[in-house]
């Protein structure tokens, strides 16, 4: 295969992707239909998709946009959303998550991307692709909608760990910054630490002991550190990278969910509330649809799993083809842009933090 | 004086709240205004005013809505928002906030109400008013939009203290429980515990012991134990009572805010995209203005002090007059329940768990 060439992006070449395609709660034809949809819009992406071989070549068949861009690695297990990771660590090979992690751990794909399980393909990814040298607890991180130009902040951990002490919040920190250079290409990214308030008295005693250990960090780190931030600046334009533990980043990710889709609900229900306002709605429509691209959680689907010696893609498990097909955009822009080595070297500087080394790179 | 008697509340008795009228950001005007708009509408309302006497009668006597029925007390201090709680503590006397909670104290004002510094506000209320017997750390709780029938959950703590143990969250489960009952009249809460998962073996360990502690006094307290709930079921029909940490509460609820915020912001900008967006939001008004009452931040202002000899509601401290109306409307509520009684006594109850006395009340 060549890489092909485009007028706006002079580096583009050709990226595989290992696909798992069992584990999501609607079954691996929504994932078929997810990668068609990406494999149609860019020329440049292929898969190694994982799981029950004569179930997966049926699906693709049908897909003219998957022609010659599929290989199918056949794994008969399926890694269920009720499954123990413990129980998956020691019993998942022969899955097509499993499958799937080992085609990146074996460097034939460049990023995996699975709407499985989260905790078993975080144990799997952990077992299987280890942690890059002078990382303690790998993170995931989302892109959040926000107020900044390019339309989204970075937020981790969500949900990794439910623990962080400050070395890990520093850690998170210079993955989140290098994650938002080469996802949201800033090159100076604000990195902002998760409290109750922005006062630096407020909140927990091990805020301020990571608030102190990241601010000293943060020139040899290439990040400014804007100090504390509270929930509602998530969404601002205050920050790019909003760092905290597993277990209020996972907290406050749901609650921004939960609270989106409940307006959408009273938006609806505003709209459906007589013969009038049907009617308003209706001319409306351009920009209630608008507004709907802006706040659509499948747009912005993919938690990404930080500080392994290798990149997973964790789709929502109840995505669509749209939400398949955006954690695959996701999967590939980290890809192409070299990402993995990029953090690894990035996290191995900064653990001994010689100066040189780290101002040398882009990354 | 006596009680005003209504059709829909044959109950109607006259209530006196204490009122600091400074400290928040918008001066005494706009509280004094808020006043204004709850007297207007509720004839069983009357006020002390804590501020500067001068000033404060002089807003009051511009006022029809209020004449008769405003005492001021002279307070010269102001606390600001700056002020560190410790140094509140120390030497708050004289200021009206030290003033407004002594109403309470005093027995002279069912309620208090504030705009001002939060951590201030908790700790002149914590040695003024004192915890009640089996309270071992007091809560905020804030009444959230959500999917239920009466259009709110309650969740606690979300500030008060940055940390709880098990023993803590069962007292929150409680008092969070109660505040349901007198607040949103339902006769059986549904209480949640906010967790990373709706797994048992999800979560921090604290959160596992917490849960079953909770369980086990479910029964005797009254309230049904719904579990886990995750970030999502905050504003969901799920659950009634969402518990958790002031630190993970706190971040929630500025999360929730920060998010609504953002899509009214994207909303507005969709609307006004071209004229013809413009146009379809003109005929689209009222459905808008339906959307903005069910997810106004200012309708639902106030965040109540639990656990101490006297209830104090907290007010945004950006609060328009519209936002302190809001806050006088919740004060009176739980004035005229009773509800400072009724809690007390059902934590008392609670703290020796003899379950005659549980079942008997309805606090």
């Amino acid at each position: 295969m060549t890489a092909t060439q485009t007028t706006e992006r002079t580096d583009a070449r050709t990226v595989t992707l290992s696909i798992d395609a069992m584990g999501g709660d609607r079954g691996p034809s929504v994932v078929v239909d997810g990668l068609a949809l990406s494999a149609q819009k860019n020329p440049d992406i292929r898969f190694i998709v994982h799981g029950p071989k004569a179930e997966l070549e049926q699906l693709i068949a049908r897909k003219r946009d998957l022609n010659g861009r599929c290989e199918v690695r056949d794994a008969a297990g399926v890694v269920s959303m009720e499954d123990k990771p413990s129980q998956v660590m020691r019993h998942g090979k022969g899955t097509s998550m499993f499958s799937a992690i080992d085609s990146v751990r074996a460097g034939e794909a460049e990023v995996c991307v699975s709407c499985g399980n989260t905790g078993a393909l975080m144990a799997l990814s952990m077992v299987r692709l280890r942690k890059i040298p002078g990382v303690n607890r790998p993170a995931i991180a989302v892109l959040w909608p926000s107020r900044n130009p390019n339309g989204f902040n970075v937020m981790l951990d969500v949900g990794a760990d439910v623990r962080a002490d400050e070395q890990d919040l520093l850690q998170y920190a210079l993955m989140g910054a290098s994650y938002a250079r080469n996802g949201l290409n800033l090159s100076r990214p604000r990195v902002g630490l998760l409290n109750v308030g922005t006062e630096e008295h407020k909140g927990r005693a091990e805020m301020k002991a990571a608030h102190d250990l990241i601010a000293a960090n943060a020139e040899a780190g290439t990040f400014d550190f804007v100090g504390f931030v509270e929930g509602g600046d998530i969404p601002s334009d205050k920050v790019d990278v909003i760092v905290t533990d597993g277990f209020t980043g996972n907290i406050a990710l749901k609650t921004g969910e939960g609270t989106a889709s409940l307006i959408r609900s009273f938006l609806k229900e505003a709209f459906s509330y007589s013969i009038l306002s049907k009617i308003a709605a209706l001319l409306a429509l351009t920009s209630l649809k608008r507004l709907q691209k802006r706040i659509d959680p499948r747009r912005v689907n993919g938690g990404v799993f930080l500080g392994l010696n290798g990149t997973v893609v964790k789709s929502h498990g109840s995505a669509d083809s749209t939400g398949v097909s955006a954690a695959v955009k996701l999967a590939f822009q980290l890809a192409q842009s070299g990402f993995t080595s990029k953090l690894a070297a990035r996290v191995a500087s900064a653990a001994s933090l010689p100066q040189d080394a780290l101002n040398s790179g882009d990354n």
